[in-house]
């Protein structure tokens, strides 16, 4: 119960500090006889990577993960299986700083306060490298949805970094592979860049939005009252670091809409399938997906980590200043895509294994 | 595991359909030796009953809490404390139309995708009438905190109708309790008046955001890495019938902040306390709370039953419309006050609970 | 987690006191479209009601249940299903001498020591009235096993009263409906009739020996590890009032016997399926059910209330003796047999639904 | 949900099968502040460890713990502690046989019957070698119990081996640290010494009976209902390998006791302090600690690995028989000493903290 394990059917535990030898993770719940193998999880791993572009922190991690239970030649037995991920360029000798000066914005004084001790080198349990562990479960997640629930798309795109937000209407899946930016639509991607750099270079940084689609989930998700589906994903995305603000589907807009506009009207298509009309309700009502897909967007606050010094105090309790040195994200939002994506497929791999117990 | 169930350490389940003879909930992991009666529950489930104004729905409903356990000689014994209001006004003659119909923005649909049955008389488990029993452990909650915590202060407002926001420079606390809005700008309040009267005339109905302030809370709650306070905010609030966004702090404005911009600098006061010099975390950095004011705002869509006719399917697959004829809130948002009290006031207890066993 | 709730997928809280106004529980996950009415559960409520012999308390309690919510028209609905039992002849009034005196081997002291209060009106929350939810909560999970398992048998009988021994080879399970003990051998049902008039004429009261047995259940359901299907039933069995021992299988006497002799040595029979030769497991390996039978003992301590004084101390600390009036039963293991049985259910739905979830 | 996971509040989680790369547990919930280094784990592993005497099995393992994560220059952090042994002689080359037959009496057939799949080598998941993970998580939970409760003394010795009972006025703790079965009476030790040496070159194996006794332990721990302390004793007993009966207290011994017999009668020491005159409640009260020593016994069937060829089928479902080669205990039950000890240590650990978050 304190705090570190995700799921109820679909569910695992997460440990590991910054600069301790490994970071890690045990999946437990996961069907038998799915084939796995450490590629299947290094390709996300490989995505969320740090150091791929400028424009993301320059700390090298191979972020090699190794299995060491759960998977008995290439096929998962319905045991737990437990992942690591060795720490490598740890650099842990220059903390100094950190150790007593709580970094604004940062858990630096939020840990002290809550446990009176802290792991300071890399900000420790606090740090961002935690998510690697959320995108190594995800993948888990992706296979037991694709071997038991079918297609289901789940894809991810930064949609606004500080003041610029993309042109939906100029919205290419394909474009999300080709910037640095997991940017969909090619223009802004340009525009990014330039931004970027300049917060870059003037030791600032950049908060962004991800909004995440998930394409070929049928209706029946989910459960009311309390374990709704999106109140689910809303727990999920605002647990990843950075995050501070969630929307399901037409979100604080909804706000202005009448109550006829929001509603997703519910027609028959050639086929005699259900073909609704319009998704503001973002693929969930009473908590149950419907089938339409599912939509969120997620907000990233601004790297806390700046090169620009900001007054703060002491764990001693005197007014200091301080600079956060270091290798930092200029906007962590970006490399946020992989660690949303792996938890909407945590989420929803939970979701399906509680649905399949009750109601299949 | 079918999400009905609230909590870790301060628990609760919620039972009940709209239309049943009775809902309620039982409460588990009270402390022992807290004074309760009805009185301190009813004071809360009053504020959030219906028909006290021409804006709100005007089903009559008393709900008269009982209390059917875990407390003795006016105090809890440390036992399951079960509560249940029983359902007076239930009109369940007239579900003809709603029987077969899939209401657009309703959770008809879903539930009938999930279960393949469904209790239609007044939404049944997906009517909001259960907010009622939150709103009856909210109360449970806070007597916890009262007791244990100290005097914190847990208290919303509604802050934007339609596309009408306050004045938050105008925000008065007292105002809150003087109009039918729960609004904190009086001037708003007044706007909000004739806007919802033209709603109501035509037909249609209006969104809204509410905004929850907790004041008095010491650093140290919560959890980091999955069950975050914000995480648990979130999906609290994210499990509130006709919700569909939530902002911690700055939200989503924080995106176009730079990091240095979005630091809350700290510095001492004049009695060496911790001072910060602004809030836009919302109180909450790495999941844990810093001590300053909890800030979360949460978006509400317009209510779904209005009574200009829709299309839709019926649930033999056929193209239909319909008109959700019955008493309904023209803005659902406005009673949603009490509620988003009551899912922080359990949030929190939920989390003083933990913190206690494991840190101090 | 304060120890009222039981199970995972199939899951309910229990609540009430002994003299409050009801006792009752919320039974969640339940698979929707099962058909359930309230005869279902009176059935075995029935069968364990008091005053239905001389060998049972002489309190008149109708055990009359009453479905709330989560059910319509008939059949479940997925949602929690609300239950209550109201209490009738609670007899308040006497409670003068068990309100300020610890009664031995009651749980009155340790109430006191953990909360510092308890509702010590017929035990309040320790009383075995509580077993009632139980038997309830089995009876629906009866239900689940007959509609998504097949016909799985659960038949519990009491083997043992006092240190009268059934002879084993007598066995029949018609004669436990015959005799007011659950009996399954007629000629010990007759000693023990004998036993128990002595017993009770001389203010004692007796022990028992349930033995439970489960035919019907295929190999498959259990878990390795910790939450193995007999440490499960172990933790289930343990959790009724008055019980201090549980076996599975061969038990205690496996100790005696060597590997070889304790191997259940598997065959074919003529359909070619596996065929067990003996069964010292119960049916149970590596926490997993294998086929065979479930087989399940628990001992019963005599009942603690009993007609001889009995020195002790009082809550304030000072030596005195208690005779405990009222009425009670002279060997409460008998009850016991339809709360075993309920347990055996209430494990076996759980598991079941936690098997389909991950392996099928 | 799949079963691997200990515990509500102390909690952990255990992974790893006997001939894969390595097993561990990961240990959540712990308060902050604790010290902790390997050598406080590793001195309870060592009591396990295979190969001490000819009595265990000859499988040579250091079972050396690393701690990976959650302790920071000694002390814990509050975070996971991520607990690694690697295994060092894993013969994995000759499991041809068991690959295809199912062993008698072990988890083969009924992992196969529920996974579809297993790791055959050593038994996979299934290998008593899980039960290290048991002991370092019990050696954490030992750190918690002293210091936030205090000197509570938790020791187990083997009372049993085959038909071979100890006498139990001859018990001396000393002697149980002096012979090869952790057995209190130093003429027994000897009997089974000869009796063990008779049994192994037979090629046979012999089951034994382990007590556990708790003291310093103070009134007040535990639950009513469902989370009894002796139901979550006896579920986290009959969890360990090879176990089949557990008794509380008195036991099957209370069945023939009167409620006289039976009762613990209190009264005032010298000091005004409670004093049981006995001791047949075990400890255990209601669920809760009486503040009296906790007594358990738990029955461990013999090794179901022996030397003797047995018929069985194999997973083509023919019939054949097996002998089960390899180094394996002739009598289990003995090292299950330290498992015992640290089961009771991990239940003890948890209720404190529901306590604690309850109660205090």
């Amino acid at each position: 119960m304190s705090g570190n394990r995700f799921g109820t059917l679909f569910h695992y535990i997460s440990w590991g500090e910054s600069h301790g030898p490994a970071i890690g993770c045990v999946v437990d719940g996961v069907p038998p006889r799915i084939s796995l193998n450490p590629d299947d999880i290094q390709i996300f791993l490989d995505r969320r990577k740090p150091a791929q572009s400028r424009f993301t922190t320059q700390r090298k991690e191979d972020d090699k993960v190794e299995i060491l239970s759960g998977v008995f030649e290439g096929q998962t037995t319905g045991t737990p299986i437990s992942l690591i991920i060795y720490n490598q360029d740890a650099k842990s000798k220059d903390y100094t700083d950190i150790k007593d000066k709580y970094r604004p914005a940062h858990a630096d004084y939020t840990y002290d306060a809550k446990y009176g001790i802290r792991d300071y080198r890399g900000g420790g349990r606090s740090s961002a490298r935690e998510t690697a562990c959320r995108v190594a479960a995800g993948a888990i997640a992706r296979k037991i949805l694709k071997e038991q629930v079918g297609d289901v798309m789940i894809r991810a795109a930064v949609v606004q970094i500080g003041p610029h937000k993309i042109d939906s209407t100029k919205w290419n899946w394909e474009e999300v592979e080709r910037n640095p930016f997991f940017c969909p639509d090619a223009d802004a991607a340009a525009t990014w860049g330039v931004y970027l750099d300049e917060v870059r270079k003037a030791g600032l940084s950049a908060g962004a939005v991800i909004e995440c689609h998930v394409s070929g989930l049928a209706a029946g998700l989910g459960a009311p009252v309390i374990d709704k589906l999106d109140a689910d994903i809303a727990k999920a995305m605002m647990s990843i670091n950075a995050t501070k603000a969630v929307e399901i589907g037409a979100g604080f807009s909804a706000v202005e809409m009448s109550g006829v506009e929001n509603s997703d009207v519910m027609r028959k298509d050639e086929h005699g399938n259900i073909a609704f009309q319009s998704n503001h309700a973002g693929g969930i009502l009473g908590g149950i997906s419907t089938g339409q897909d599912i939509i969120v967007r997620v907000a990233f606050k601004p790297t806390s980590s700046v090169l620009t010094p900001i007054p703060t105090i002491d764990k001693f309790g005197q007014e200091t200043e301080i600079v956060t040195k270091g290798r930092h994200d200029p906007c962590v939002g970006i490399r946020g895509v992989p660690v949303v994506e792996a938890m909407m497929a945590c989420v929803l791999a939970d979701h399906w294994l509680r649905h399949k117990a009750q109601c299949l």
